[in-house]
């Protein structure tokens, strides 16, 4: 399943805010686990200039709901591969996010772990477990489980709203364009000389769901260590997982710096992923022969 | 080709100490390209307690040689992809090296660029350009000429010098067996928290030169961040190039730490050469959901 | 007022294991705001091999209460710079506490604007704002009054309870003597050159509350790049502020590493607190001439 | 001594690009000691945009002279705290320079150290020891002495070019106003969240050569992490040793971000030399409450 939508099927954001209330509940009603009134009350906020600002307007909401709505909200949710799901009673957002995690595929051994894990979460916090999982995995839905077992039960409330947060995010993405201010850009600085490293070839790739690399680009850094433009902007901006691949070899080859051999660095691979397709992604090298860094920059 | 000799082939340091000179000289005469100079030297300085001693020790007979004797040591190196090379007249040695990057398939352009590269670092200098090519290609190769020709001739005569101690050292490691002193280590800490980042499995693979990736082993991090034994030791620590795989994402969902759905971080390759199979190889890892760095440590 | 109390006021370990309940409650009954019920329920967890030991059970003892209990220990606090404090009404420690910020020196507008921050506060969630002020000042409070201000209340009841924890460790240290399992210890590692730094002058100094530095030690770092033994160790190991000196230009100075005139980077302070005295605190230092770091190791 | 001169004693870039051969030559022809025929081959290259072009184009003037004409000027130079010094025959820059780094003031013993070492190294060099001392102490003079004698000697050439470059730009900047170009900026990023760190207060200090500290400012982090404008510009910028002082503590207060109490990090130093008034130093910190990092950025 490709992460990225055709963007035909999509709103856009001028067409989703001349929506009347009936249709603009019709369309992301259920963007919230069956909770249509988080739509309703975020209705009143039109207009939204961005995806973004519509999900921040409709987390406001569920915010500043009273504390029983909240739990409602929690409580709407289906259990991760509980009886809805082998019932085949899933909404159809549920049904997709779960499969994309396997967990239309597991053994019997496993489903007897996530029911009994499912169980014991609902008995102490009294909703069930509920995480964004369309880019995770088993490993990583388990390790969640047992992280947050331990907490405490307010601190697990905001822990999965915020989950529920994440869920609507890649739900509104599916139904509404982004707005094209997205950009992904990078920074080459060598720490040993303190120097901009210029002329550093970078290959960038998109890696699938399916481990599949595919090349976007090939850039090379400009006398400030920058690219000429971004790497991507607009609506090349999609979901997903990215690798940059740094030819930091050929850099040191070129400086004349001492490394061994093999050098102890050459080929830098950083992934990273892309989240929100209408921010700034600045992803930067901070590299010596013998170390490096990276950080989401601004 | 095979970046590990068979065992079988080497010499124990035992062996080699126990040598007289002219067997000592018939063994490793050859690191030094048309200089056996060197090792009747070095000879001098028996007996060796490990490879890296040994290589210390001829490094030090060509630091200690008077100057005319360095740029005799460099002169009787070879072109790079030159009319040695073509007329097949090249030491062995040579012969594989330039092959493992490629130069012996060059097209008749970039054969007519690297003589006129060749060319002009000879005038220039006043010697052949020599390069440790058994890990690099073409690109690095270039890169390497054109910041080398940028250097005053005292800068570019150490550097020349640089890389004939790092052939010499592949040389004497596909001739010797080196001690079982070496070890490869990590370390995992969480700068958002202050803590090591413990129960983070880590998957350690091997990059052949052909690219192909081969999964060593699977790891997870204890209670400091630690792995409980190093993760290669002794022999099985060959000359290569290494990859971490940190899967970060399983730690986060642990630790309830907040990321954005797909995580900034999930999934993340630490590549990294060895090149001393004696040596204590520590590459850390510090993470935060949103940035990390590492550094060869100790 | 000194940070550290003198040590024959205090109790060990030992002493307060063999107390009973009754002794135990006298002694630790107020470091939980008027709230013995605190120390009733960790005597239950006796016996305890360190002060660490004895926080952690009495934190655990808070996070096992039901709600109201916590809410109510919450609501047992006086106002920060409040009524309770004018009339002279604040607990012992709480006095003490609260004149190590400087709120007992305030004008009459700041005073008017604590009131009207604590009114703002107590409205929106029912209880006082709380704070471990003792090493805070009015800038550090006025900015945490308003980051809370902005709290989820089930975030800001978690906040709350871990500002009753900070404060609860800081008057068990006042009252038992800490186990001297703590240490200091720091690490440089040089990262132009991937080589410990070695060589590398050190001071340690302790910042007092005044302002005042004290020269506590002069270190030089060994061919590890570390120190021969923890620049302090057990009961010299006081909560408090420190700061390491890096001689790093003597340093660079020595490894004929190349920097301007002046170099950037000379004398590096790295100015860090130690909470608590039983624990490792492990400062390192990762440098090369351009880019430093540091972090909270193991 | 001030590291600034008055500004009316120096001579403007447009000043001197107008001077004629002798002219220029009497104004700079004592740049490089008793050596005016590198000002004489630089005045070939006028005019020159900025101190940092002038200074580039006499270095390159050393740089491509004959080995004997580079070896002349290294041996054009005294003894640092020789007998030209205590005979007082020194030229007058020397004179300063060497007296700025207490070379003037040596105990008995101390002088007989730097005569034994200045006699090693003219014997192991055959030319006299040459430092950049203006801003250095006896500390780290006889750190460099103690690593430059253990280079190869091509190396230690280079090693003392650099430093008579060194020389050659602080005297520049004694004579010549630089033009307006440079600025100090600084970035906040945080780690932990992967966000600006907005609202930070930093002050900025200037420390001088006897340690007096000077607030030159007081600033606050925008939206971005960043100051809405540079901290200093143009001729703010003078050579010498800056302090920034980050609040981070406030910040995290604020944030709402968990610290210890007292916090590992709260008021975080960061002292740095600024050499080339010219230029841009951007040097911004990334900050988690456990761990940070600074750089020469660009």
């Amino acid at each position: 399943m490709p992460d990225k939508p055709r963007h035909d099927d999509r709103l856009t954001l001028e067409s989703l805010n001349s929506l009347d209330r009936d249709d603009f509940i019709a369309c992301l009603g259920d963007v919230y686990e069956h909770s249509p009134w988080v739509a309703g009350a975020a209705f009143e906020r039109k207009p939204f200039a961005s995806v973004t600002a519509l999900h921040a307007a409709m987390q406001a909401v569920v915010a500043e709901a009273p504390v029983d709505a909240r739990l409602d909200l929690l409580r709407a949710h289906p259990d991760l591969a509980g009886k809805a799901a082998v019932a085949g009673e899933l909404t159809a957002d549920s049904s997709v996010e779960q499969a994309s995690a396997g967990l239309d595929r597991l053994t019997a051994e496993e489903m007897a772990r996530f029911q009994m894990l499912n169980g014991a979460y609902r008995t102490r916090y009294g909703f069930p477990f509920i995480m964004a999982v369309r880019h995770a995995d088993k490993a990583r839905i388990l390790a969640a489980y047992e992280g947050r077992l331990g907490h405490e039960p307010a601190t697990e409330i905001a822990a999965a709203l915020a989950e529920v947060g994440k869920i609507a995010w890649m739900r509104l993405l599916a139904k509404i364009v982004p707005v094209p201010s997205g950009r992904l850009t990078t920074h080459v600085l060598c720490t040993a000389t303190g120097r901009p490293a210029a002329g550093l070839p970078i290959d960038l790739f998109r890696i699938d769901a399916d481990g599949v690399r595919r090349l976007l680009g090939h850039f090379v850094t400009n006398a400030d260590g920058r690219l000429d433009a971004p790497a991507l902007a607009g609506n090349e901006l999609e979901p997903g997982v990215y690798e940059w691949l740094f030819e930091a070899g050929v850099y040191f080859a070129r400086a004349g710096q001492a490394t061994d051999a093999p050098p102890f660095l050459d080929r830098i691979p950083l992934r990273f992923a892309i989240a929100n397709p209408e921010a700034h992604y600045h992803v930067p090298l901070l590299l010596s022969p013998w170390a490096y860094s990276t950080y989401r920059g601004s």
